[in-house]
């Protein structure tokens, strides 16, 4: 395997196994298919085709099972899966086939199911953040009163409490939970437009059909389709990179304050070295600011996507696929492991005498 | 000069006057001493030192002016100008030193300017915005009839208007300008914690004085210290960058149809060539697709700026330093080139018959 | 699966089966065994360890099969693979246990097995750019005199031939050969330095068991360990970024000459659309600056990656796990990307009345 | 002014007066006159125009002496201040024109110039390596002797030497040093391609005037234009960047060695905090690892602009003009920096008892 978040023995340091279900093909293909049917199913509560055959294409839609090599063929080919997806539903459903993906491209399908995959990564996050909120919770119970050496540029300053340190922490996270639950609504979004994004073979029905869709999948309605403005997106990544941001400034504070010397925390269960069977080193704190500044280094992969041309850049949108699933990992692992983490500290800061 | 922004001859192409003025020093100086003079005020109507003699502090110190050698020298010597900034305006008044930066440290002038500069840069960003809106709505009014060949991955598609083209942009316009309106109220912000961040030196009255004090700079207050938290700020800095994106779009889009072959838009007064005097080069189209990609990069060096070690990152501080004031002048500067470059198309699309 | 490298439609689109070879889990184990087993023999021609147990030693290690659930939970609690292997070799040969990664440390072993890999990675490389140089040859061949309307800043400028433009990407390949054959000599090199990077448990024997291993392995040797030297690595993926540059270069010409209206390269076999049967979309050509954009924004985290604290970064040295499989991939799947685009090539440039 | 490099405070900490010599208006403008008046020459020798008039012709642009109102309004409408150059240079010397700039384009002119401003930076910092170098010599000569806990993934390991670890730094300077050395030879190349980079007016003299061109300058010759082919360039600011990135990394380790509690290293005027009298702040040894960081991400944007559209890219081409010069400084600035911090060193490690 080449990326770490699916290598075989460093998948489980790197990876996460609710954020793979998300990526998953068996999900990601369930969500293609949820878009053909709620299209079916709003074209003929539009009354653009008859409603009994859009809901028998609804319901056939749903049941399909696809063939992987057939998508992989046709994503080789054609640099997505759908059409080669669609090609099958219509095989398979002669009969239904004006209701099947009519007026719509492979972006509305795409970006539809990364919609829905990130309201799943959302939830993952904001669900994990208050684990962690709880775990940080406790260890300020624990050890809020003990004293450290509060420092700046890396230089004793003034003393501190171990609660000052850990608040600090806490209002970072809090504060990327706020950004998250704002800038998901802007990608958590019916993606919907048709061939060049004007939505013209659904007139005049456009916004009923895109409404009846967003409803039917539970994601936010736009006037128009988003195709070639990802802003929305880049910014929901970003906020998950400022979250992995934060989780990196933790992970790098602890690193410091386990250096022998300093000794501000103590940690139960380090790694072990195969030279050094004396060492207990803080390996979930270092991948906290490894996570953070990969992270950091696909955004600006990311960013660079937003330059599309014209009506859909096959560019820059590809460059979204290879990077934007692992910085959901990235950050979805750095809460688990900052978790995990906080549950290893069986000391922090100097109690009083 | 190493910065195109600030260049001699390049200065006038890469560079904005209003950008280079929100950073200036003297307004950065300004910004320094307004902070230090809220902070007197803010001392005396709490109590923390007499009233009388804070209004004399603030007033002495709105009126003073440092010596620029003096920043320089204490800056390369401390990291920062402010230790030597301090030292001078309690040598010119001793009788008021208790008023002056009691319980603060470096970095909250520092931030507290920062938080000033964006606010310029926001309202700066936002008007043009705002200005180019209105230019893509005379476009639309002239041209949006026009008949274009809708384009996905470079190939033609289906016939689309003019008007759905400059929609497309006007659409990523608005959604650029609510994430910034929004995302500015988390760094326009008042930075107050003190050495070590934990404003104890103001207890128990460090809400007073730091209410005080936002309400006095025209700020946002919090509840503490953002000192090792940049969460906000780069969500902040990524609003530019995304903004930037689109008009990066914008300018690959013109840069597309200028073709010859294509020939979708004429612009009038291109840029000339030393050798092909017929050449008439779409210069600023083309400037508007670097300043994106200088963002996009940007964009990682401000992300890795969150893993600040402990108490304050002098590292990930200057960092920050290095980057911020180049994005904002690749935004601001873009939405004037994009402006420009609307007053130039004297023809978009190909009108019927 | 996360990776589009790794995934199950989009694997074939982004991925490479040699590639992939390279880096899978049976080629890195076996390189970490043939380091031990490389290091047992040298360990006994120095005499640190008896001549006939370190050959045992060494047969034993290389026929060894470690269990993947075991390098698993290894590396999730240790951070790296090796003291779990290691455990696992000494428990199986117990009465060879001195010669078993005797003055060794983890680093020594991954960093030894990466150095294999990209040699692996230099010869795919090297080879595919032979193929594309001989698959540009022989498009020049065909149409290199054909006239082109040569183009700068996506004007025309004056007209060139076929040959002129193949001829720039043809140099740019060739300088790009010279690059990686001059820069894997920096990084296709033992990696040998024991727990603290002193070699300190093989002296006096230390340069005698290095250049033997080196020897053994195929490597280059080197005077000391470069754990915390990164720079022969990071030259060496910014010679594959920059030649994933030149095929972006490639990719985006022939998106360009493809457009409708320019008609200067026609495609056999283009990428269907689910929603426009006529469409022939250049999806290779885009994926080639997609590659290009990818691998530019990975060097970013690669540079950063320099940043060693003391005698080993866990945090810096996972950084490249995360980033470089990836950009080999980006690199040599852009080389076989670019080649079969040449073999779709049915037309270039206008030829002569 | 936007950047650190050149501002009015932060400006000698970040700044440095070497490095932007090399990019001073008024040098650059002396290496477009030196580019104009060896063309001039070469023209002449090849009999491409009178002998005489070459000679006048360069003596004439030699002593030219542009209005910089007129270069910045030129780069302003044309992108570049060739054009407007060229056309004062032919309005001043009106007899002379045949001679000035035939055949060229402004690329020819501009790239040139950076390769003598490369020349200029390669060997500053190849001189302060070897200050550098020597200044690790002396520490190493003072103090290689003393013990240092060796420290693994921020954790004590074994005990080393204070030369180990010099002897590490050293090494990677090394390194960089023979990359630099062997870089800047794909980099400190003329550049001449003409308007669409065919050479084609100079037929059939065109590699007689390149050569004489090089020559003259200095330079290395080519055997075609590297207008598009950026690659030579990329590899260069790459070595720039490792090479900073290990001064990011010795930054990094005197950082952590100057942690009270670790004490293993002293240091010599430090920086002042504007509330903490006592600290005495590792301000540069900071920087480093900042000028690092920076370096890294600004890598991302130099491999982007490998992606080069035609025979030119204003785009790509204006994306290297933002980002290069402040790589330079940082690289440079950087050397000086670490040799002044070295000259700070008035403790490192333990003496022996």
């Amino acid at each position: 395997m080449i990326s770490v978040f699916d290598h075989p023995w460093l998948g489980p340091l790197f990876g996460d196994d609710d954020t793979r279900a998300a990526w998953s093909g068996d999900r990601q293909i369930a969500h293609y298919l949820a878009f053909e049917a709620a299209l079916a199913r709003a074209l003929g509560a539009a009354g653009l085709v008859d409603g009994q055959l859009a809901r028998e294409a609804a319901a056939h839609v749903s049941s399909f099972a696809p063939g992987l090599a057939d998508l992989a063929a046709g994503s080789k080919r054609d640099g997505v899966p759908i059409p080669s997806l669609v090609a099958a539903l219509r095989a398979a459903f002669p009969d239904h086939g004006t209701a099947i993906h009519t007026g719509a491209t492979s972006q509305d399908v795409l970006d539809t199911a990364l919609a829905l995959t990130l309201k799943d990564i959302s939830a993952i996050a904001l669900r994990r953040i208050d684990g962690l909120e709880a775990a940080l919770g406790a260890l300020a119970d624990r050890f809020g009163a003990n004293a450290l050496m509060g420092r700046t540029r890396m230089q004793a300053a003034q003393p501190i409490t171990v609660a000052d340190r850990i608040g600090t922490w806490a209002r970072s996270l809090a504060a990327a939970r706020r950004r998250l639950s704002a800038l998901r609504n802007g990608v958590e979004v019916l993606q919907l437009g048709g061939p060049v994004g004007t939505r013209a073979d659904w007139a005049p029905h456009e916004a009923e059909v895109a409404d009846a869709m967003a409803h039917d999948l539970g994601l936010g309605s736009a006037t128009a389709a988003w195709h070639t403005d990802r802003g929305g997106l880049i910014a929901y990544a970003g906020s998950l990179a400022t979250l992995g941001g934060s989780l990196g400034k933790i992970g790098q504070d602890i690193c410091l304050m386990a250096q022998q010397g300093i000794d501000e925390i103590a940690l139960s269960g380090g790694g072990g070295s195969s030279s050094m069977p004396h060492k207990a080193n803080p390996v979930e704190a270092e991948l906290l600011a490894t996570l953070a500044r990969y992270s950091a280094a696909q955004m600006s992969a990311m960013h660079g996507a937003m330059v599309h041309e014209q009506e859909r850049s096959g560019a820059a949108w590809m460059l979204e696929w290879m990077v934007l699933p692992g910085l959901t990992v990235a950050t979805c692992r750095g809460l688990a492991v900052a978790e995990e983490l906080c549950g290893r500290v069986t000391a922090m800061g100097q109690s009083g005498a």
